[in-house]
């Protein structure tokens, strides 16, 4: 996927020429997939010279960073309704779409992928509180009424995101320290061998680290001056083109190493990753965008639309009956694509 | 069974002389039961000539004949509503009165019936993301509005369709060729037995099925034509009409055979039966219900009622609990029909 | 607690000295608490004495005595908004919070609880019956309009309230008669040894059981008479109060016998108290409600507000996602909290 960072002076290029919105749409939105790679990648490997605590609390914390960065620069642009629309297509894309790729790719291999089912329904029941988080402030705003219920809403929304960010960080605990055997061992192995990983030296991972984050901040911000745009021209709603399009770029990383690793039968760490980023999306990076939104005074409300409230619900509830029994089969994947189709349909379909 | 098909030409003799519609109802409601039977049986023994590939593709597909000739013919007398209400009451027809009565059926006889969790909890798996594509065009119809509402629900009900359908032919590759050692071995063999199976020379019965699909199209015809006027008369809705009796007379045959295997302990093969015919219903029926209605000049569209949409994402839900965990006893049984018993109170006050 | 049953003649001298109700609301529901205790020790003191049979029959049937004496008290004064609201409390408590607290505290001490998968998955599907049988009068109101609603509503209500009756009985004779073994064993046995009970004579039992009774009506008369004061000092909806405060306190003895016993990891036990909790007050307690109201010639509907259901039904739905794998760790307890949490901050914004 290297030769797309060549679409970085590209994007540039066309930035400063003032040039037609939707190419600089899609040479950002290229150029930004190899550059979340090379961070996740060199995230990993100065994860692996802090050891497995520090080094995966780093993983934990990082593993989304480009989509972070992306959804900041739309909160600074004051494009709520997107940023909201990227988180809920983040946590709807990486369930369906990566987890749904990756089952269909490993069980075209093996009859059967097993799990621990253990470690599996716990993400996903973890997963089942982000959508209940979530649907609560939809709810609030449906039910009341009256001059002051946007403030309501937005002091409802800050405190729901304390409360997850503390879940967050308590599934850290439990996943790092108390129960990490559910989870550590084979898959550090497995993605080491997986990523052809070698070990890089502390300094160049770090370097590498920080150029790709400044890049991914430059093209995040030329990919959002021009989503609007974009959207008009081709006739879609910002919603659909932040639930669909943006959360697509900002996982490209996760979906090839999750396709990967189900490809070799270690559906452990294909569901890890897939299951792992919707529920760092939704108990991390929501709550820090609700957190940056008072810096940058504005605040921001989780009131999220009806239909996205429901693309959550419906993702969290089918994969908890996906993974519930510990074992998948190319059908299950097949099944997580049909219901990934049917919402991107009725999304398109939706008028703005 | 068979002397109900004394009622086939009294049906008739009612629907010539022009009587109340209220007897041609009866008359030809109950004639319709012993010959959906009979399509059944036919099947199955045509089936049995042509080998375990084709035959158990003929068996899937025609399985629900009946039902899809009595909503063709309501379909073509533009009772749009009925017809949509005949889907939702075979889908939760199947799942809550049938394997309720099969559970409670071998429940009082075995402490505990037990069954294969990988195949049932997948048949529930496809029934949730039925449930899933059965909402959206419904939440659609509320969310937007406008002078082209009507079309661009029609619009996504089709293509809604066209990925029901195709995901259930994927699920008849997935049961019928690359993972048929969970579902055929025993089934075949109980459901012979079960049925008294003779083997039946393939000209005999091609006649058979023939003649009762013929009767089926007549009796279905005076039936539908009967519908509005009964409904009148009891003092009940179409909806209700739709999804209570007409559901439960296209589905008696499969009432009978489930509840007879509960009986011997053969619970795949009774949740088989219920789940698969409701899983047909919901992925072949109503698509091709949907194509049909475009020849008729009359689009179907899949917005259903809000009570319809509760009442089949309700029974999913209930039906995956109990699947889930592979054994089932009296007292699930009884829950699934305490639901039936529930939504039918509801649907019966609700008015017009 | 003992020491809090001083409160009792504080709280009776501060009720007929006309005290500022916030003070008759706090003395009140202070004395409850150890009476509620009381009761249930003296209940099951009695049950020993007449038999696993008998015996359980009375534990089953008057374990939510002291909720259900406060419930009538507020029928009684007309309060039924609250005494609804104090129905959900009850149900959303017993699984969220005194769940939730017991898998904390069991699973601080060991790594993995383990339960029994069949019996606790029996009685989470029950509870998801009940939380469809409490949308469904809820959906009817949202759904049909016109004069004459309130009554449909209140047969409706009155129809469902039979039916959950009757599950109710249905299922006792599960748990105590057919399928006993699933319960009864451990459970008595580590109540005892955890109770510390000793052979109370039944006279003497029966003695307490009766004063505790009539002390608990007495000062339900005199909290529920305070209730709405005390909510509009606190800033609090009257469903706010309901669903959280007289919950909580109807529950307290649950509470902490289920968390001695988590932390024991009888999880078996402990599981059984909160749910079974949670099943008596939907399946007996509300329509046991529903069914005085008519003597006291208001008859109470079963219509929820919104809020309320979506608790309810997200209540069951997440329990169901916890009891299905038959373990638990100290995350899933969390899980439960902040899911009492984000509901709690949401009751407690929306205006009344």
């Amino acid at each position: 996927m290297n030769w797309m960072l060549l679409l970085i002076p590209v994007a540039v290029a066309l930035g400063v020429a003032k040039a037609d919105p939707l190419y600089i749409f899609i040479a950002s939105a290229g150029g930004i997939i190899p550059l979340a790679g090379w961070m996740g990648r060199s995230t990993e490997w100065i994860a692996e010279h802090l050891g497995p605590g520090i080094g995966g609390l780093l993983n934990a914390t990082f593993g989304n960073a480009a989509e972070l960065i992306i959804a900041i620069m739309a909160l600074r642009a004051g494009l709520h309704d997107v940023v909201k629309a990227s988180i809920t297509g983040s946590i709807i894309g990486n369930i369906l779409l990566v987890l749904g790729l990756s089952i269909v790719a490993g069980g075209t291999k093996y009859k059967e992928l097993r799990f621990n089912r253990t470690a599996a329904s716990l993400s996903t029941t973890l997963l089942a509180l982000s959508a209940i988080a979530l649907i609560v402030p939809a709810m609030f705003h449906r039910l009341s009424e009256g001059a002051n219920r946007a403030p309501a809403e937005r002091t409802l929304s800050l405190e729901i995101a304390v409360v997850l960010a503390i879940t967050y960080v308590l599934s850290l605990i439990f996943s790092l320290h108390t129960h990490k055997h559910l989870y550590v061992g084979p898959a550090s192995d497995a993605s080491e061998e997986a990523l052809g990983m070698k070990h890089v030296p502390l300094w160049r991972a770090t370097v590498i680290l920080l150029v790709a984050t400044v890049f991914v901040a430059i093209l995040s911000e030329l990919l959002v001056g021009s989503v609007e745009h974009t959207a008009k021209r081709l006739g879609m709603s910002d919603v659909f083109v932040g639930v669909f399009l943006l959360a697509i770029i900002g996982n490209a990383a996760e979906h090839s190493t999750a396709v990967m690793m189900a490809m070799k039968n270690k559906m452990d760490l294909a569901l890890n990753i897939a299951v792992g980023s919707s529920l760092q999306v939704a108990l991390l990076v929501a709550p820090v965008l609700v957190f940056i939104s008072y810096a940058f005074g504005r605040p921001l409300d989780l009131v999220f639309t009806t239909f996205e409230i429901a693309a959550v619900a419906v993702s969290a509830a089918v994969v908890n009956l996906i993974a519930l029994d510990g074992e998948s089969n190319w059908m299950e994947g097949v099944l997580l694509l049909a219901v990934y189709g049917i919402l991107g349909l009725a999304f398109y379909a939706l008028p703005a």
